[in-house]
């Protein structure tokens, strides 16, 4: 069946016809959330009708991922602080405009449900995945299905304190996951060391591959330009201080990713969101340290790979069209 | 309908008749795990019998709460260390003995369930219930229905770390829930006050309520008098070391429910085991810091009201009875 799932977010609106977990057809626009929430869903259901073309009439349903905390029954976005959302109806308008019942969900659920049934977890029932961006994120499927909780969406990963008083959160919390585990907290920590170690090969990876030596550029804009990758490359040559962060950004994700694996257990975890990428320099550290962690791993209870995952920016619009 | 429901423990197995949520009969005997699996089983197996009586012909299936990791359909214990388990078929064998088909579950599930359908939470789909006793254990209803997971059992909610690095865990691990809001973890750190304080009035009311004076017994005799309700009998009358020792107890389990309440969203958090008899000391404090440290509370999102769990010892039949 050919259905619309649209991915919403803080700066770009995307929409897919979906059919079995590919996308026919696709189209986006930004956002513009400084207009406000009308606005913001006339600008939706525009691209759905553009992209959805001829098809429109021949759906009956569509599904819409966003950011935020939504209600029980998806029916309200309660908050979406970068959408300037406040007890949205989103599904509701959305729904009205179109002429069909539309079904809204947490944007990384969405994502999660996707990769369960598409992507790098396909074919399995009970998956957690964790998303490494800008915040730390991610949805929880069991027994196929979205982890919904009452009142308002469950699976705010992120927001599980690893380190009671620890490091300050955006959730006004200390010491969540998104604290150490997010691209921000391992931008702070590289910083952190650069300070600290005046000779690391951070402050060369730092500068990029631009043709200016690293002694051209002024040591803020070096600072400036740390990004999620720079301690990671900085660790590849060797550099001590690069091989620290790294190795305390992996501890601290592994204790998350091992709280998970003993909440949850489910048949894989999959990880998403730019630091992703780093791929096995990341994957094969964790994913031993998760299985030293987790309970029961040392006695050899299996412990569920750790895996990418593989939809990428598609996920959120496969997802949705799921729901 | 009739159901048996048993409940395996370390120490004893208790076996009920159960309506409802009703038991109408029951029986305990000793579990003599000395004696090994086969010997424990044949124990469950005769007290099934005796409790059941006439009923056993017209019964058609029963559920067994065991401690332990169950496999994911709940077929095979692959540990449990207080019951010398290790990869035993006890359902499958309890079956053969009663000559209908067994189901088996980890015992805190079952009392989590009870709870959901005739305890506390009656008519919540969504609940998590906290055992705070020797360890912190629990159980975790989604939909309804029991978190199990893949592979083995879900909801080790004791294992989170909530301290990265720090307090010792049973589990290996450091820092968990467990090593923070035990039994065990507040006895602990009631001895450390003692010894830093001794003058506090945790000294007499370690010393509990014999006839002797406080002075009479000797030191050792008194450190190894403490229990859980120590810290909280001499925090009532006042004393500050004994009140600090509360406050960093309820501070951890705090940041470990917030954790749970992020993750699941349920409706309702229940506490069980010993320390949850501390009632209102304990739960006043414990729900408004939850509500600062839960995502979305300290902006009017929800969070779920903890409550007292009310089904006490019988939890874990009633619960197994519903399997």
């Amino acid at each position: 069946m050919i259905r619309l799932g649209v991915d919403l977010g803080g700066t770009g609106i995307k929409v897919g016809l979906v059919e079995n977990g590919r996308i026919l057809k696709k189209g986006s626009c930004p956002t513009g959330a400084a207009d406000g929430a009308e606005a913001v869903i006339d600008r939706i259901a525009a691209l759905c009708r553009e992209v959805a073309g001829e098809k429109l009439k021949t759906l009956s349903s569509a599904g819409i991922g966003t950011p935020g905390v939504l209600s029980a029954d998806g029916g309200e976005v309660i908050l979406a602080a970068n959408l300037n959302f406040v007890h949205t109806p989103l599904a509701a308008e959305l729904s009205r405009r179109l002429g069909f019942p539309v079904r809204a969900e947490n944007d990384a659920n969405c994502a999660a449900l996707a990769e369960s049934k598409f992507g790098a977890a396909a074919g399995c029932r009970n998956v957690v995945l964790v998303t490494l961006g800008t915040g730390v994120g991610g949805g929880v499927i069991v027994g196929g299905e979205i982890l919904s909780g009452a009142h308002c969406s469950a699976g705010e990963l992120g927001h599980m304190t690893l380190a009671m008083d620890g490091e300050r959160c955006t959730c006004g919390r200390r010491g969540c996951l998104e604290a150490y585990a997010s691209a921000t907290a391992l931008v702070r920590d590289t910083r952190r060391a650069m300070e600290a170690h005046p000779d690391s090969a951070l402050w060369r990876a730092a500068g990029g591959s631009e043709e200016l030596p690293r002694e051209e550029l002024p040591r803020e804009e070096l600072l400036r330009r740390v990004n999620g990758r720079t301690a990671f490359l900085a660790a590849r040559e060797g550099d001590a201080a690069a091989s620290a962060v790294v190795s305390a950004y992996i501890h601290a994700l592994a204790e998350g990713i091992a709280n998970l694996v003993n909440l949850f257990r489910p048949e894989k975890v999959l990880l998403g969101g730019g630091i992703s990428h780093e791929g096995d320099p990341l994957l094969l550290p964790l994913e031993e340290e998760v299985r030293a962690l987790a309970y029961g791993g040392p006695i050899g209870i299996p412990i569920p790979p750790i895996r990418r995952a593989t939809l990428g920016n598609d996920a959120g619009i496969i997802g949705a069209a799921l729901l």
